[in-house]
């Protein structure tokens, strides 16, 4: 038996980020950048306007008041998108919108709402500082500097940066591409209606939903039978388009446990059994030249899930670039609003609902108890020597991934 | 002038739940459930075996123990899949698997682990109680019984429950259908190089990658010039398969302000100053036969993000049947680091980065800046009555949508 972080080291030790790829601003998305940027033109690009109003002179609206307004001819009208390299002559004005580029000579620009409006002449009601309502050229960006480094995760103002910047396409760390396999005689397909000893295939559904979750992208193969030579082609055929592959079932002590019966003599796959509940019957390893890695979890639905937090989300941030949180998470996050108890020995992951960090169990804990997984939003974390949880005692959790948050 | 929340009742007040539609339970992972969803069959659907062993009667291995074992004929091999109906007589065994169907009569298991894994007799080294290790038909779930209500979100637990209890398709609230348009003479596409007076349009992917962030699907027109004519083409060509539009740009005090212009008498749209900054122009109202909802943001690219965080992201969710953050959020989120000054009489959301709770400003504000908005995690709320942040004051905070969270 070893514990869940001998489990997670071995494999966070193992797996690797994947290669760079290069891809457009838009589908980089959610990806983390695997090189520097440097700006390839400045921002703003050339000095603009920060309001609509008029481009002047300051010194020709100095003392400008309400009462004694300083009146200047309006000798152009300066739109954004306006191309043209403008000159403004002391004692005139321009009409400028916001984001239109400053004439040459003007220093400032006076807000509409400060002036008559006029066209042809206009009186300025109030004074204005050299550089007020001016954005020069560069103030934000200069170009050649790195605007965003590698390893960044790329969000919405980030892609948007990029593409300001000049970088319409840059290289990423890409999001894993995930086989999800269900074994088991048992299964069917959803939709169709399970006979006597016989299961819905909810299983790669769910484990494919919770790697959309995590950011990459699932290949649902669904369920192949418990047959030796199945299995085999199944993982065969997959190898070549997956980053990773995620099996469900046959690993535990049984007589048809083929995932463990075909994989445990190729590799570098290993089957333990982790200090855990749910989820004790773990294997992992690398197949193939790639050095695919493969996590293959238990087949009951709360184990499968669980394992998935623990130790598949952990090591697919780690494929994709992306920092991982630290295990054990943080013991104070939640508090017990109920007592529960916890198996002794075993790191015991207790399904919970949370309301304003307080946590009770959600419903029954059996490990093929997929109703009451449904009513968790949590996983709250028991240590190995906890064997009773107190109302009150301050408690570690995970929050279950995919789960809506406003 | 009105206030932020004003507008955003305005906005909440107007948009409605979209029209429930049917979909596959893969394609429904992200929605809200638009129905009472009862189980068509009991989960387990049939009584099984929670481990590997043998079942058996429990009264034939009463006072088993490793020095005096109970020893059974092994009748049967039941694997997960079988499909038979067997009957288990008194005094005998079948070896069970994890999930396979009890056989009737059984009333216990007894784990591998706990015998020496005979297959045509077993040496059983400990005693069973009646029920043990076994899963009983429907003790999860009863057939009939709700499983999901009408209004829950969607996620791999709940994707998982809905196939496993015969529900393959359901009908849910979709993901809103976002139609994204920037608008300006100034803009080109990402990729191509601006000339003096010009910039990229990266308003369109920003606002796109945060519709993909907030779970809604987006659909990027780009750039629109400012020209009446163009603009009233590209809404009406949109209408149809828009549940929402936002705009980016033109709706600002300027002569060429073509939104304002075009938008301004047409449908119920309105147009108001809101006491915030940024994103003091906006604009909102409803277009067409569907009523289909507007949402005219500001063109600097700092002051559109903000308005889609305030306005758009919440009324995203409410057309989704989502739950909303409450506005204002809660003020004690998070703890300045060190103090900045705020402009008196709106609301400023200070871009600011986060270090455990602890915020500080991150880089220049102006609403250009692209730059330093990409430093940015979140958005400081700073009320209107609040000129200056003091180190230490207690602040509301909105994360930033589509930033990396472990």
């Amino acid at each position: 038996m070893i514990s869940v972080e001998q489990h997670l080291r071995r494999i966070l030790d193992t797996v690797q980020q994947l290669p760079a790829f290069e891809v457009g601003v838009v589908e980089a998305q959610g990806c983390v950048l695997a090189e520097d940027v440097a700006a390839r033109v400045q921002l703003p690009g050339f000095t603009n306007s920060a309001m609509d109003g008029y481009a002047v002179h300051a010194a020709d609206v100095g003392g400008a008041t309400e009462q004694s307004p300083a009146v200047l001819p309006v000798v152009n009208d300066i739109a954004a998108g306006n191309t043209q390299a403008l000159s403004l002559a002391p004692g005139q004005s321009m009409r400028i919108m916001t984001g239109a580029p400053m004439p040459r000579g003007a220093d400032a620009v006076v807000p509409v709402e400060l002036t008559d409006g006029g066209l042809a002449r206009v009186a300025v009601r109030e004074e204005v500082r050299v550089g007020q309502h001016v954005r020069e050229a560069g103030d934000d960006v200069r170009s050649g500097d790195v605007v965003l480094k590698a390893g960044t995760y790329l969000g919405p103002p980030q892609v948007a940066l990029l593409a300001a910047v000049g970088s319409a396409r840059v290289r990423v760390v890409p999001k894993p591409r995930v086989v999800v396999i269900s074994t088991g005689d048992e299964l069917v397909e959803p939709g169709r209606v399970p006979g006597f000893g016989q299961v819905v295939d909810s299983n790669s559904l769910m484990v494919a939903a919770a790697v959309r979750a995590v950011g990459a992208e699932p290949f649902r193969v669904g369920g192949v039978p418990d047959d030796a030579a199945a299995l085999r082609e199944a993982l065969e055929g997959q190898l070549v388009r997956a980053d990773a592959i995620i099996t469900t079932g046959g690993v535990s002590m049984g007589a048809y446990d083929t995932v463990k019966e075909v994989l445990s003599r190729v590799g570098t796959m290993q089957f333990d059994k982790v200090a855990m509940r749910p989820g004790m019957p773990q294997g992992f390893g690398t197949l193939g030249e790639d050095r695919v890695p493969v996590f293959t979890l238990p087949g009951n639905p709360v184990s499968a899930l669980v394992s998935f937090h623990v130790f598949v989300a952990p090591a697919l941030r780690a494929m994709a670039g992306r920092p991982g949180a630290p295990w054990p998470p943080a013991s104070a996050q939640a508090v017990a609003a109920e007592g529960w108890r916890s198996v002794p020995g075993k790191t015991e992951f207790t399904r919970v609902t949370s309301d304003g960090g307080r946590v009770r169990p959600a419903g029954g804990q059996g490990s093929h108890m997929l109703g009451s997984l449904s009513a968790a939003d949590a996983l709250a974390v028991v240590p190995p020597e906890v064997t009773e949880v107190r109302p009150g005692d301050a408690l570690a959790t995970l929050p279950l991934l995919g789960v809506d948050a406003p």
